[in-house]
């Protein structure tokens, strides 16, 4: 993309209402803009990261065995009537009555609506196990929305529900979602610590948190530092291996870590003193197992293979897409503007043009520019008339992790320079050299896109993620 | 994808509720499910070709140098008040209030949102031209909601708005806008035809629609069959030449096109008898240019170079991504269920296996499978252990444009077969030939999807569509 023909529209100032850097850093950097409180429009640079985000999510999805539909906003108020949830559930519900009078309602999340289509299409155990996700936009009012995407009203979340035969089975799509998320929080650049939670409004058993170490957390976190040494990183999961899957969990569980609401100090003394941890988290995404819950009283039984009809086993589990790109900034940032991790930048390179209308300059960019693309990478180009030191401010506002910066003054010695957004390092190569590097780093990440067959043939996505 | 770890639900009876095929169809091939009146779930499959159309769709705006952003779906009353719409767009308006007490809606279009965007961020001509677009669900409170996603409520819709400097620039704009939306329905297997339409509540002078020839179409339709002979074909358009969009504008825009809104019988009578042709049709997009309506009461101004203040000329375009789902099955159905154009088939092939279990037919499909998989195609493989008719049925049912059969016969004789939805005619090839020649089939949909540069390092899309 070419910036003269981009819509970026960055603020000089710092906004006064924004309290945090997150929120502070999407407006400064052009990301988003506030429809109502709570309510956001995403711009051309904040929807390119809420893409890739979301790629990610279902690209991990699949790789998982899980399966994507949609369900829309707009739920009946009916079918929480059935669960008993309607009433329960409070003034975060945005209910709404129609032209006749309905009441319906925007679904805050829709473990409601699945259960109604799996029993209204699934009555055999020989269609267990399934698990069918969406993302969709969700609404909670929120009686004082802040933090910018961090705690909106209007939020884009995905949400998973799995139905097995048994507890165990459900139990593997427990541990299943674990690992998934783990891998996909780690693509995002992100370290995303499970921990033991309450289950809150969803109801439920056994549920666990993921948090994201920042200091504008809104939780308390305790726990053993040996978790942060925990890394998926490139290990070949089998999500039908029950055993396999099982074993990361257990390995991600057994050190310490809990929220101030699950904290038990007698637990957390008996972690060796120079490993104890004590910060704040951003919760980033959350599953659940909770057996029966909606299946018993809206119907949901399916039969055995011994002719008998039992209620089916069910989990959910949510990761929040749009609190994401907040949660990130908020671990990646720093005075300078945000520092995008190479999994989910907008653009992979910047090209700063240091005499736009020099020829040989602007026949050098255009060729970095090309031989980029032609590499499956997104540079982003800036070809504007301005001077060098404003061309610098907004890179490093946007926060592209890597930059290239091409002047008449190294083109003569012929190289230009490659730029880390992260170190502020910099080095001199060849044009060539350069690409070549830049194409290398994003190597692991294109790769990383490719979902693997998980089992023989199950599942896989092409160049769409379906 | 294997049939037997997907959720595809199908239905033996032909629901009683739906009035027309399409309707009809995605109840049985297990697209959607209604969650309430006009508004529904998309199940799996109808997921896959909702979100293929939604690529297309972004495909061809990004080829035509729009950009894509996202607005959220809830919008404050007073933005609303601003423009004098809120009063008069009537009942059909979702009206909400929220915990607080505020007027809010569920848009059904965007004009004022992205009026405020504008505004708030550009001052200059320099920042011009500009088109924005984003792919959001709307709502439109039908008091009678029918025809299933033909005429929902809440529905999914590409919506763009340009905004140019003079009249001269927004006709571009308005003529870029047709053009690509020629090429959008054309990559969709349809044939959409331009009409000139009045302008409803959008408001504005020059308007087209876009309507497909279908029996159960809302709209009567007149028009000179020269007008279905065009085909834009993979003509290389350059969407920065005035000129030339001009000229495929006056090409598309020469025969006698109008529906019964606009219809000019003396004109009608102007064309030869032969080629006069009376029809229905079903409306899937609309382009506006109105200039400075909503710019001047909402005060988006720019300098021009020569420091004048003028309102902005904008127009907008509009394509329904979920009802197109509706028309293309309405244009492309037969007995036995859908007939999916490839640019959109949710999967590209089926595989029929006449004999699960038996280890040479089983060995053979997943051969197949892993070869058309890594041709990049998403093959739909039926390794359930059903009677071939039943299996035939499903896959005629949803719509697969090809399938290969596969059995212990065929393979005695190093064969299998593949079959034309559309035609039914069948070949037998052996299985080497046949992944050739499915391949071949999709090579140019494959390659469509790529977005050439329309102008040097402008606009691209890489692996993903950003």
């Amino acid at each position: 993309m070419r910036l003269s023909r981009y819509f970026l529209p960055v603020l000089k100032e710092t906004p006064a209402e924004a309290q945090i850097a997150s929120h502070r850093l999407m407006l400064r950097a052009g990301m988003i803009k506030q429809a109502s409180a709570g309510i956001y429009s995403w711009l051309p640079l904040g929807f390119r990261v809420l893409k890739k985000i979301e790629q990610i999510v279902h690209e991990e999805q699949i790789r998982a065995g899980h399966i994507p539909m949609l369900m829309p906003t707009i739920q009946p108020a009916d079918l929480w009537q059935e669960s008993g949830r309607y009433n329960a559930y409070g003034p975060e519900m945005l209910r709404i009555r129609d032209r006749h009078d309905r009441d319906m309602l925007y679904g805050p999340t829709n473990e409601e609506m699945i259960t109604d289509i799996f029993r209204t299409h699934v009555s055999s155990y020989k269609d267990l196990p399934l698990t069918l996700y969406h993302i969709q936009w969700k609404f909670r009012d929120e009686i004082r929305p802040r933090f910018g995407v961090m705690r909106g009203r209007e939020f884009y979340m995905k949400d998973g529900y799995n139905f097995d035969l048994d507890y165990d089975s459900a139990i593997h799509a427990y541990n299943r979602h674990m690992v998934s998320y783990l891998r996909t929080y780690e693509r995002m650049g992100l370290q995303a610590i499970p921990m033991r939670a309450d289950s809150g409004p969803i109801g439920g058993e056994d549920t666990h948190e993921f948090l994201v170490l920042a200091e504008t957390g809104e939780s308390e976190v305790f726990y053993d530092s040996a978790i942060t040494d925990l890394k998926l990183g490139s290990r070949d999961v089998d999500f039908d291996d029950r055993d396999a899957c099982a074993e990361i969990v257990r390995e991600w569980t057994t050190p310490y870590a809990r929220t101030d609401e699950t904290h038990d100090p007698h637990r957390f003394a008996e972690v060796p003193e120079e490993r104890r941890r004590t910060s704040r988290g951003i919760e980033v995404g959350q599953i659940f197992y909770f057996g029966t819950k909606y299946s018993e009283p809206m119907g949901a039984m399916v039969n055995t293979a011994d002719g008998q009809r039992v209620p089916v086993h069910m989990g959910s589990h949510g990761i929040g897409v749009s609190r994401l790109l907040g949660a990130i900034i908020e671990a990646s940032h720093d005075e300078a503007g945000i520092i995008w991790p190479e999994g989910v930048t907008p653009f992979h390179c910047g090209i700063v043009n240091l005499k736009q209308g020099d020829g040989e300059a602007d026949g050098a960019c255009a060729k970095l520019y090309q031989a980029l693309c032609d590499r499956g990478l997104d540079p982003l180009y800036d070809d504007r008339a301005e001077r060098a030191g404003a061309k610098f401010a907004t890179m490093d506002l946007i926060g592209l992790p890597w930059r290239l910066t091409v002047g008449p003054r190294g083109l003569k010695n012929g190289v230009v320079e490659l730029t880390s957004r992260r170190t502020g390092e910099s080095e001199e190569l060849s044009p060539e050299a350069a690409i070549d590097r830049v194409a290398q780093i994003y190597d692991p990440h294109l790769k990383a896109a490719n979902v693997q067959h998980w089992e023989p043939m199950a599942h896989r996505s092409s160049h769409t993620w379906l």
